[in-house]
């Protein structure tokens, strides 16, 4: 079988979604981790959903970014239909802040889990490097250049608190 | 095609919801409205809930009524694969007491209703109760046994505070 | 007794829910159902909401959307005068958000049950379609609409992240 | 008219709510003010709520207390109806702990007041206080027997902490 | 001892607070109810505060509305020096829109009372309809005031709509 | 001045909430450090607490502890009343669990602190061992014997999970 | 470098998290993957913490689960000082039931991600289970043991509701 | 040892907390107390805040106030590794607006206490405030400043609602 999907999907359950979901994506381009990003509807484009997580381990993803918001359900269904590590972005909602989204992907039952992220960007921007996290155990280099990253955030955080 | 299947479907995401979710059960028994219920579980059985929620109209199911805690998927998605009416239940969680399953169910994006009742067995009681009126706008009959429940629940809630 | 109403009646709180509410008349007007609506406020007008509510079923309407915020009484109140199925939309309010309009609307005790949609825009929305897929089940030309109408929506979800 | 009905009316929209209500009936007994308990169920006994709320006043009540748990509309349906001061009482709930219940009373919109308590036999017990904290404007014997139970109260604090 | 206090004290935690609660002196200035407004923080200025509500009723008034936010303990502290009835309105804040003034002032013990309104500018209003209401009950000329206003009221919620 | 008052007071809202409070206490007697626990009700004995706070700086208190639950006002007006370092304890309440409690004490405004400590008896205990830090600035044993404290707790933290 | 510790460390605040996090434990014995469990509390053993954390990698950890309850630090801190994966299990806490040690765990500011599962005994299940995965990336014999455990939960969910 | 550290270290996990944490700085310069401010960052400089934390005593400081946002452990951390008193401020955050902030930094476990305030800026003044508060056990010059300022504040609360 070929193998050519690269190693971390991001999908969303909406293309609003990616103003937050792309922090996902910056942080895979900073370490140099390949993915691809696409709109995935767990409520409007169900048969999609069921081809892209039954489908995505064959594919050649090893690792799944699932944002969504509101009553968020694409990370648990892609979860349930995949081997595969699912990482759950909660997206900030409108009427409650991303408190459903939370709840939605982070209470998921015995047997299926979900590795939920904190709310909105921030959640995001960890989702892509807990997925680099997660292959740079089989990818020394790659878990070089997290050290490095690691490194560089570290020596950033000036202690001077005016600029 | 033959449609052998009774009106009313009730799926739950585990068996340990079926205590709750008999409440619909017994609701729809004494309006004499047939229905089947069965365990079905978005993370656990996708496969049987795709099957379930893409075939129930045509199987002669005409309302679902979908009961699950926690991070709830059920109900959504089976709305998302059926053009019937689904009713959601969120049943009463161990930490978070039917929040987090009520927010799961209740805060559909735009495009794919839940109607989603009271968590626990209020709630459950009232899916029963709602299937009936939905189905009662084309049976008469069942109109009728309805406004008669109806009735006798007003004439059974005494005055006096004592028993 | 001539039942000149249409099929669906739309009653909101004050006349600032319509913004929000509209959007269930918007998803009534592409599918082809005919309804009304108007301002009936549980709290400002109770004799309004009693003449309404009592006389909804006998005027010709099958379904009823409510929608309000805050404490709100409405779709609960309206539910518990009809046997016609009541769909409740918790507007979003100032301080809390929508939080208090949902639970005031979906905590419905045993006996009477209100169909509750998520809060805001998309709960109208759903509302509205929720309806139609009621009415569908007697009326095969509109289950065909919502079918198509649900097929559009599934294809009008691009894949690709960007414009 | 005669206005044969005590200054007090204690209603509840279930008799599972007297536990509760009984302390706003204590409270009134030790002050020697009459009231009448009973149940009034908004959505169950709609018809019996309108008749009590609209003709409260006229019987001879001056305030009334309501109690409610759960999307809790008894409280704000009986103040809709009366010029009279409606003191809500709510119950705790099953699932949410009485929060439901409590924005569901409080959260009224600008027009029609509901003077709202603790969640609870607290405040069910202050709902009975501050009933006669109101008669007492114009009696003044009333307001000497609240002086002295204040009085009594504060003198039952006794400052050690162990018995 | 001369009484010249008007019936009606409206007193705040902030002069911050006056835009909120200036709703409750309009809703008295409608209904011809004289009251004095005057900022009384019980954290910053306590012997003020004991000062006004352990001499508010020989002063002459009759009834107190008590407005804050946070840990909003003034109607509270309020409530426990004096025996006229005291409404409390939530004022929103900042951080977490008032919910923490709600829960501060709703949620006392049992033996003091604190009646209160809902977050905001709509609760300030209530509590100023609800001190006439209290009024009324000794004053028969508000009382047909009041009457008036709610028919008023009623009477200026169209049923239309749109403008 | 004569100061014989001990070190710390420890004052609480009812009597009912020592078996949480003492837990301040028992850390202080670890710690050899003199303490009074005493009733003081805010809103039942709010002469008591004015003169308690007002004077407690004369009696010889450095630090007070005030525990109170539900609308938990103590602690503020304490802090109200006294230039003394306040720690505030959030009494569990029976409704909401203590988030009642927290929010009345922690969201002090700007001017008044209140050093919050965690719901119920760890909270007890942090208040006791906080007071002791704060005595320790200028008592040298004192800051030793928390040290020794401290170690001891360090190593009484086995690492197996099996007792 | 000799690396002698097994895959996957389980590390929690204290041994009465341990009947929690012994299903993460259980979900690792059932599917062969090696651990060690240890108590390790951010709070009162911050230099065990840091040993434990900034050597995990050096001694052949590859996954690191962490547990706390309450103000929940432990998985934060550990993952701010180790590149390797951390699953944050939030335990269910007294008063609050664990929503304090969710929002503790999993609103990690960007930088430093935390996977965190559910609340109690399910997110402890799910750690182990998402650990397993994560070997599994490197590990096929292992994947095909989580295949077939995850065939046999599926085969295990009965359709029937009643025993 | 030389111990020329100010009395009060400010510390904060981002320089994006400044503007917050400016108010604590504001109030020791109010009062004349010495303070020195940086960014330390639980999740980003671990190192920085163990060397700070472990040393702060060493140094001469005898206050810390800590502030952070989010899963704001800064405060918690550094609490168990000095035995001064820290002060902790929870910084209001994008979708939980602090919520998760100050239930991250208050709910800590028995033996290591962390003195928290308020949401936001007014919590920022009152931990520097409780600072100066706790200094001045010790300092009769700095309890007069104290003194003055409490009652300057005072004096500033004018009675009128109105500029």
């Amino acid at each position: 079988m070929t193998t050519s999907a690269p190693p971390v999907a991001i999908v969303m359950g909406s293309r609003s979604d990616w103003p937050t979901m792309k922090k996902a994506a910056d942080a895979l381009d900073e370490l140099g981790v390949a993915y691809e990003a696409k709109v995935v509807s767990a409520h409007r484009t169900p048969q999609r959903l069921v081809e892209f997580a039954t489908g995505a381990k064959a594919a050649g993803h090893q690792v799944i970014i699932a944002g969504a918001g509101g009553a968020a359900h694409l990370p648990g269904m892609v979860a349930s239909m995949t081997p595969l590590p699912v990482l759950g972005v909660p997206v900030q909602s409108k009427a409650l802040s991303g408190l459903d989204s939370l709840l939605s992907i982070v209470q998921m039952p015995g047997g299926i889990p979900v590795a939920t992220l904190a709310i909105g960007e921030a959640g995001a921007r960890n989702a892509g490097l807990l997925a680099a996290q997660i292959l740079s155990l089989a990818d020394p280099a790659l878990a070089q250049r997290l050290d490095a990253q690691r490194a560089a955030q570290t020596d950033s955080v000036a202690e001077s608190v005016e600029d």
